[in-house]
């Protein structure tokens, strides 16, 4: 196997541990000198390929390289972009293949979740649909956890332990204020089509707090009354509700409860204004008064509250890319495995890219109670051991310290350039 | 100085570390037993006593109150309930009185912001009007940092941190969403009339990263075109725009941007839905793609993250509040004195309560830049000590441990029951 330099980009919605996945990346692909040269970031993506706007990672010092393991976001930018198939747009892979054939580049790291699989998945076919030996290796990463095969997606569990945490935090608060002021609080999270997001926050139930008290999920066709009877029964019996829902709840008939009209570069809607919709809801309904609060990037950028499960795994299906890479493999990607016994233990596997582009894997039904709004004791079991550790950075004067690479531009070779 | 038992209670909003206080007023008061019998709780505040729904903290152990170091949101019940003049009710302080005297309680500290001082002042004035010898202490608490005299207000600091780093972590999350997607994220956050918690976001700022690029505050009057062109600039020179509103911000004529009509006991209005009101305007003037967080109880119970600083005062004015009764004062409130020079030192003053019932100190304008959209230097400097220490809780199983105590009533001495 002759020397090549590897591409690396991060793709959708980043999360708070993707960095980790570089810093994977980046330091496994050091180990591997004799196969692999540099590595090349994608400025924003994928479109930093197109755009022959390359970062030589090379440039950052080991201990900037090392920050990104506890830096949120996507340090070399990430974006919204999907290729179209080679029939739709032949020219955007005779532009990814002038670019790599430039810059010798001959491994594919793609950071993302299941529409990124799908643009890896059609870059790994490049060798045998355009003739450019190319390996491409999906690296897992959702907060939406609905990737399928992999026992869970890296990103989701730092966010689901700061909803669990948030949920738990809140429920105090609305506990203190309920007798003579606040009786509903609602919190909307993230979850288009997978409630996964919504059902951790099950873990701020303890034996002294019930709370939530109702999670809705995208899986369960919002039933209005039984909703609200729901909400009553808590006020009863507790003296407040805490309602956890996700942005993506639908009724019957598929109709998400709250849509703002806007479509992104995938056709998804852009949801959000859920919580003040349920509250209004809820006032007129039942006439508590509420607060709501709607986490969105808050919760996916949260890296000061990771959990060090999450990070470990994140880096280590990273790291597993490279491995995958040096072994000659093509079109895969890392999965963790979840091993049998009581105590948590987790090892890396390997799926085949077409098992896992474009499919969601949703919360199981028996995740979910029989009512549709908790999570049963098998959907807790399954939560638990990922919020386990807090990956807390370092701080400096009471803000924590995240790492800003230089980014430094690989120069550029062809004279042509290329519109997105 | 005979000995009697002492009444506590918490009032209005809860914050991160109003429990720290409670802790502060009940370990203090065992150092006093010559004078302060027991401490009973207010069951939800003020109300408690007016019900005679007390709770024997001498129920609980001394790890469960030193639990109470590490628990947000208010462990005895809060209220939102203001006692009216002795001319409009007398019969609330013959109550008072007599609930008082049947369990022999002759001190009062009550833990509150600006609102309830007014109540503490009130009830001060008891042993000059209603001749019942009693001494009453307020404990300064208040995120929205608005309390006169006192350098800040106990609270305050731990969302400040908890605003100043979600708003930094949002900031990268955009940054690398940008190019092809988001382009402006809105966060609303806490302070109807002063800016003091959106001011905190400052605190964001790095040499790397200019966010937030916009704040508003309720102290400056909005101004349409002058806000979506400073968006607009913000997005021109850095690709994206952070912005943090106050849920206060006001236009001209002093109407709320958003406010939902309801309103609280004290005749507040209850605002929220700044944030989407924001995000639109954006759209339909500027065009960008957005995302919008509410964080709303989530910043004020976000114990997880709390500044030790603030920790530290919060247990130091709820001592400092026993110090005073046992040494004769009524109608005083400790305050937070910043001492002089460049390493920030703080200790405890006090102050009569007639000089801070009902008062609000808003955000000075020195503190505020001349566009009215930022923070300056000195604001900087104000802000920047206040969130110095990670006061982390402990973990379980990856979730943080709070304590919930047992409040235990103590038994009814009287037979008539008051209706509140």
């Amino acid at each position: 196997m002759s020397k090549a330099n590897a591409f690396y980009a991060q793709s959708g919605g980043v999360t708070p541990v993707i960095n980790a996945s570089a810093c994977g990346v980046i330091e496994t692909a050091a180990l591997y000198k004799d196969i692999i040269g540099k590595v090349y970031a994608g400025r924003n993506g994928i479109v930093g390929a197109l755009r022959e706007d390359l970062i030589d990672t090379s440039k950052e010092t080991k201990k900037a390289i090392r920050g990104l393991m506890t830096t949120p976001a996507g340090a070399f930018g990430s974006c919204r972009y999907k290729l179209r198939s080679l029939k739709e747009n032949r020219a955007e892979y005779e532009r990814l293949i002038a670019v790599f054939k430039a810059h010798n580049i001959r491994y594919f790291f793609y950071n993302g979740g299941g529409d990124s699989a799908d643009t890896c998945l059609k870059v790994s076919q490049l060798s045998q649909t355009m003739g450019y030996p190319l390996q491409a290796i999906h690296v897992p990463k959702t907060i939406d956890n609905d990737l399928p095969v992999t026992d869970n997606s890296p990103g989701f569990a730092s966010v689901a332990k700061y909803v669990a945490i948030s949920t738990r935090e809140a429920a105090f608060d609305v506990a203190s204020m309920c007798d003579t002021s606040t009786k509903v609080f609602i919190l909307e999270v993230m979850g288009r089509h997978a409630g996964w997001i919504a059902g951790a926050s099950c873990l701020a139930t303890t034996e002294t707090s019930s709370a939530p008290h109702v999670i809705l999920f995208p899986e369960i066709p919002f039933r209005e009354q039984d909703f609200l009877n729901k909400v009553r029964q808590a006020v009863d019996r507790c003296g407040y509700c805490v309602v956890v829902a996700s942005e993506g709840v639908q009724d019957a008939d598929g109709n998400f409860l709250s849509d703002s009209g806007v479509r992104d570069a995938f056709g998804h809607a852009q949801l959000g204004g859920l919580a003040p919709t349920l509250a209004n809801l809820i006032k007129s309904n039942l006439g508590y008064k509420f607060h709501w609060a709607v986490s969105d990037y808050l919760q996916r950028a949260a890296r000061h509250i990771a959990s060090q499960t999450d990070v470990d795994q994140a880096y280590a299906v990273g790291a597993a890319a490279v491995k995958f890479a040096a072994a000659g493999k093509n079109a895969v990607m890392p999965t963790i495995i979840r091993l049998p016994g009581s105590r948590y233990r987790w090892q890396i596997g390997e799926t085949a890219l077409t098992r896992v582009a474009n499919r969601e894997k949703k919360m199981p039904r028996k995740f979910i109670s029989r009512d549709g709004f908790g999570v049963t004791a098998a959907g807790r079991a399954y939560f638990e051991p990922l919020v386990q550790g807090e990956a807390y950075p370092e701080y400096r004067e009471g803000m924590p310290i995240y790492t800003v690479l230089k980014n430094v531009p690989v120069p550029r070779k062809l004279t042509e350039t290329f519109d997105i």
